[in-house]
């Protein structure tokens, strides 16, 4: 994706209906990125907020250059890019590509126009669906693992691209003083949520990592050894309620809980609340949501939060955020799984329906920040070329959040999978899940 | 206009066919900035490339604003604004009306639309055209003199940022890679330019500002008396030739030509030659126009330039810059007028046609930096109200420029209009003439 | 002066006697520099408070520097320099000269040791006077012009920098929390103020610039004729019973009152009050002086302010603040002289003594900011060589002061004295002296 | 210390001559304090050359502050301290001691003096060895567990500024084009370095922590288990010949090397070889060293390194950093122990002699990066109260450093000790071990 991601790692050989599979399931993805940008003008698709954000428009041609680029390029016959200066402009920063267009300069490309990018988008689709066609039909071998496995990053890729794009157009929904909704608000049955408690683990010599036979991003390997202390994690999320209480507590006001750089960043943004929060005349707290600005309501996930906050509330709580080893450790044991209910543009509260499991709320509502740093796993290799850019150097100064959030696609998530932002980082939908060391153990 | 502006002074009355006439001037220019709207998408319309510039969008409902704000708000019975956020979101700078949206975020807003900001349009045109209406026909007695001086002055203040937008377009495509035109190059005869020649002005008390009976700003008054000493003023603007001379002499290199700060200037922004001009690997310089990237026209004036550049330029001609007075003056002596052809997008040289009088391109080709520091003339008084923030808050740290340039409205200048700029501004059509102390007067 | 400085016209040529006194003179001044330095320690001496202040042992090495530079490099046989690389490191922003040690580390350099730099300072005064004493003895000639004109250029110079090393140093005891002072505080008999008065000028075509055969900076020339409408002048400078008045009555928080750029400024930096005061939770007012924190004397000048406080108290006034050519004009013909008791440290109201003639205040006290951009009379030049680097390249986005201030060297000031700051510059004593069109004239 | 420290964990009790050793040691300690400010001026101990760094003077007085605030105002009778301002000025970064002197503005405290800031240690040390004695002699019970404990704090405290002390003046020092040297080179016999050879360590589950009955702080307990994989470490740092040849091979212009933040900090500030080195105008490399600028001596390691030029070099050179835990477990295996030569004020060779073990210089030559993060160990508990602020506020965006350097106090240095910094800073004596995977084992 366009910020620190995860290269796949293990070759996928598809056969016969495995072909068919993964061309569908290109169309679909490739199909879900364009709805996504249907509630919107060209106009909203061509603004960026700040420089961590990107343009709807960018994301879209974004995720098609890098089809044309890892895999038309290397692979079609008499391949003839769409447009050379593609090339630079919707490279995100692969330096083995070569030069990059400006990231802060992203909303200032008002051409190509957003029918160009549509165009770029099914010329692409079209020239990967000949090429899918041949090479599967060539002899009856199936695609090559290597054209399976660059289709099959590329498309989780692009789900990643998903996320960002609603996370970037709230970014800039929320900038604008008429606080436009992106879709109207759905009806939804009052929500409630069960009382916040503690599971034991027991720990000791555990293995984290991905293991199967499916997709996984590199840095999700080598599974590997690690041995944990016991520990307790909490069975849901910290709700909008418990993060209220802690502000009105004085939290932001209080040095003592926060570490020393969270403190200073506090003090110099002159924090007081999460990210997209605001507290009308009358006292009463409303949060910007994808539907418009919304009541706040206190059952469902505190979210939009930083690792600074989210370590802050955790000291005030008398607990602490759990490694990313202990959160998936956890899940290992606990039976996760997504939530059934369709899919939401706003965390919903444990109550809400659709959990399952001990442990609540691990996928599917919001990322859980960890206190781990983000590194390679012991034997932690790059691929070779460009792709190999995808991840590893992004290994510092940034925090792993496990789970998935709402706004992640459906199917993308992974108990093993690795999500990873600097501690100051707000616009994605960050939560907090608790920890704390074990009472009953040594 | 939204920037360092200037307020109509003077009473204008109008009656009968007078009311006529400037309900039809009304419409022409509410048409005209429309049409230059034209050759862009809704796309190009939305993005702010700097923060001193704004969004053709910007322009197309600030200029609105403007109507609405100080004539309908006034005026108009059963005042409903179209809409209220409106008037937070369209005014520029002027605290007296009340909360502004950050200049720095315009490009952001991607609501309201083009076509609502269309439609805004559209109503206050029409509100104004029945205002008109009542106006003129209530009683015989035609206008009173307060609105058709703020009418003038909304006509005047959309003229401006008519030049603005072309001149905030221009800078945004020129951050595109795609080097896109705003219009195709028209053909064009092969240009020269004639020798450039000094006019000798002998000076003595002299009297400057406006005089007359027609439109002026607040700033053109009162006029005054001054004593000037003999001068000489160069009778053509400084040619793309004689600048890229000055570059190749390595003035952007010798510390002893430039002011202080335009030597900080020049170093902490590492430049070497004007805003928008390139020089290509073979050695050839081109320049970014509104017709796309052309080939730099040696006989055609340099312009895009800052005053440092202006005031190093002079320099190392052995020649100094003009005061405004002596601009002024000069003009007053030397049969100014408009060049006679139609409207181009870029400035053409002396030789091009249509110039006349012994001074040539004083109007109509670019703007001419002179050594005065923006300042309200010998007892000049600001209006009472918001519209008196037009214009005296600015007079500090900016420089006065004379003339006018090829992107301002046709009848939109005067040999006594000041425009102002702060010293490292480049992205108007900014030009040099040059000026000398006269080497036959005492 | 290691500011924008002006550069001395006009050759001395000095014989016999006239030797003796110029030696006499730079004997003087030069002990006088080392007297103002004596009641700090080497640590008061070496911290630079901000980039626009040095330190006092930078001050005292950089006008001996000037000396040696100017004089003894181009006039002494078999000259040597003290140290080579004094050059650099003591050159202040003589592009001519070569590199110089950046503005803002003056204060990292613990070397040259304060005792080094006294050292310094011998040396190149037993230089001088071996200089002079040789000069002068040679043929009985006396001095040549350029000598002597050099050597008065440099005492003037070290007595710009007499002036800087006072309120640098003021600048520097301010930012520590113990508020330690300079020297103890002086009896004073209690002050009183006459009431503020206006006298009217006629103008006219008059004359402006120096003129005799004494010494004068090349930016005090041509003398020139400009044109003056009738003007009132107040008598004396506003006090700081008035400006808390302005404080009072909500000056700091009405828009209307300031520049534009004046507002800016005001907001981003949270101003409420002049430079050096203090409201202590009684109310009371405090003003930091270099005689440590004293409490506000009302009758006393208000000083420590930028242009922006002095033009927007003007007008909250229902004042304007003079042109330079009105302050020059009015103090040509108001007999206006240096007021006669000792020096003091910090401005004296008009009533504590040793003012004279109808305008009161003008020398001695404060240096007054006027409406006038800092640029060149009609027909000025610069000098040749580095040396024509003292002045014009300073000649823009600075205002003009007029005056002189408590800290001025007694003899340095002049009616046709230059001093000039950038609008937001506070930390020399800078006032207010009001004027406004005259209420009688046409 | 001023920056992230870490406080000591565990009691200890000392009885009879225990309290003597304590008393000695502490006289010890604070006299080298002192001694490590001998060769320097009172200028240079008032002077900051970045906000990274402290004057000497401030860390005389904030050492002794420690002792004043958490020691003697706990303790003594009739505590009345030596001067209030001091709790202000001098505090670090305790926010639960109250208001901080902003730390960017060290360098202006010009007062107190260096010669009062003496007279304050003087101060203190006479009242803790007033309360050392008390303590003691009370009633033959020694000191109680609590004063042993901060005392001994205290001293290490001090210890970490004597370390800061010299690497803070070598930066002072290194920014003066004068380059003068702390100390005067002394005579060293002709550096070799033996062939960096691999080490390998089986790891497993095995113990990570201090262990034992003396010091250590809080951060490097709980001991705790770890599982490590099999791994190999060289047998000695990075020489200066070795970094210098990655150089030759344009290390610093290939992104390919480098994290994507250590990228953006190359190109920022143009980097191109570590802090200190100068390539002279005959291509000969110097090192500014606290005895002056030296000529690069390959044998020497290499040092003043960012982490982000230690894992670039580390990638080139086809091995890794190590983790912290494979750092410690690889000391407890090895032997190592502190060289038995004098201290030096720069890093030796390996083969300057001194060295023991089969592991060189992982003591007292320089700060060896590993690419684990700063992090609290399982079960990390901060101290109550405002030492509990000496360390778990810093675990953010920090790297742990282990070994020690040449400006390290003998004595203080310890195999699980835990030095940490941002990746950017440089100005350390920190140095670059490699580790690779094991290429035997599984």
């Amino acid at each position: 994706m366009d910020r620190p991601g995860q290269l796949v790692r293990g070759a996928v050989c598809a056969r016969g209906d495995a072909v068919n599979q993964l061309s569908e399931h290109y169309r679909q993805v490739r199909r879900h990125t364009l709805a996504l940008a249907e509630p919107l003008s060209d106009e909203d698709c061509g603004a960026q907020s700040m420089t961590d954000a990107s343009p709807v428009k960018w994301h879209l041609a974004h995720t098609t250059w890098f089809f044309e680029t890892f895999i038309l390029e290397r692979l079609e016959q008499d391949f003839v890019p769409f447009h050379t200066a593609f090339r630079v402009l919707f490279n995100s920063y692969y330096n083995g590509i070569g030069e990059k267009h400006p990231r802060a300069q992203r909303g200032l490309l008002t051409r190509p126009s957003m029918a160009e990018v549509r165009a770029y988008r099914s010329n692409v689709d079209a020239r990967m669906a000949s090429l899918l066609a041949a090479a599967s039909g060539h002899d009856g071998a199936g695609l090559q693992a290597g054209l399976a496995s660059l289709l099959t990053l590329g498309l989780q890729h692009e789900q990643q691209h998903q996320e960002l794009l609603l996370t970037d157009v709230k970014h800039l929904l929320a900038q604008n003083p008429l606080l436009p909704a992106y879709l109207a608000q759905p009806l939804l049955p009052p929500p409630a949520a069960p009382a916040l408690e503690w599971r034991l683990f027991e720990g000791g010599l555990c293995e984290i990592g991905y293991q199967g036979a499916g997709f996984c991003f590199d840095n999700e390997l080598p599974r590997h050894r690690q041995y944990l202390a016991p520990f307790e994690l909490a069975t849901r999320l910290v709700s909008n309620g418990e993060y209220l209480a802690f502000i009105e507590a004085g939290g932001y006001r209080d040095a003592g809980l926060w570490l020393a750089e969270g403190w200073d960043w506090v003090r110099s943004q002159q924090l007081a609340a999460p990210l997209y929060w605001r507290q009308d005349g009358q006292g009463q707290w409303h949060e910007f949501t994808l539907y418009g600005e919304q009541p706040l309501v206190a059952a469902r996930p505190a979210c939009h939060l930083s690792l600074f906050e989210a370590d802050a509330y955790a000291r005030w709580a008398g607990a602490r955020l759990p490694t990313e080893a202990e959160w998936e450790y956890a899940a290992q044991h606990a039976g996760v799984a997504e939530p059934l209910q369709a899919m939401a543009l706003h965390p919903r509260s444990a109550g809400e329906g659709g959990d399952r499991g001990s442990l609540l709320q691990m996928l599917g509502q919001g990322w859980q920040w960890t206190s781990s740093s983000y590194a390679g796993y012991p034997g932690f290799r790059t691929a070779a070329g460009a792709l190999g850019e995808y991840n590893g150097k992004f290994m510092l100064n940034q925090y792993v959040l496990r789970g998935s959030s709402c706004a992640t696609p459906a199917g993308h998530g992974r108990i093993s999978y690795r999500n990873f932002f600097p501690a100051g980082a707000r616009w994605q939908f960050t939560a907090i899940r608790l920890a704390r060391q074990s009472s009953v153990a040594a």
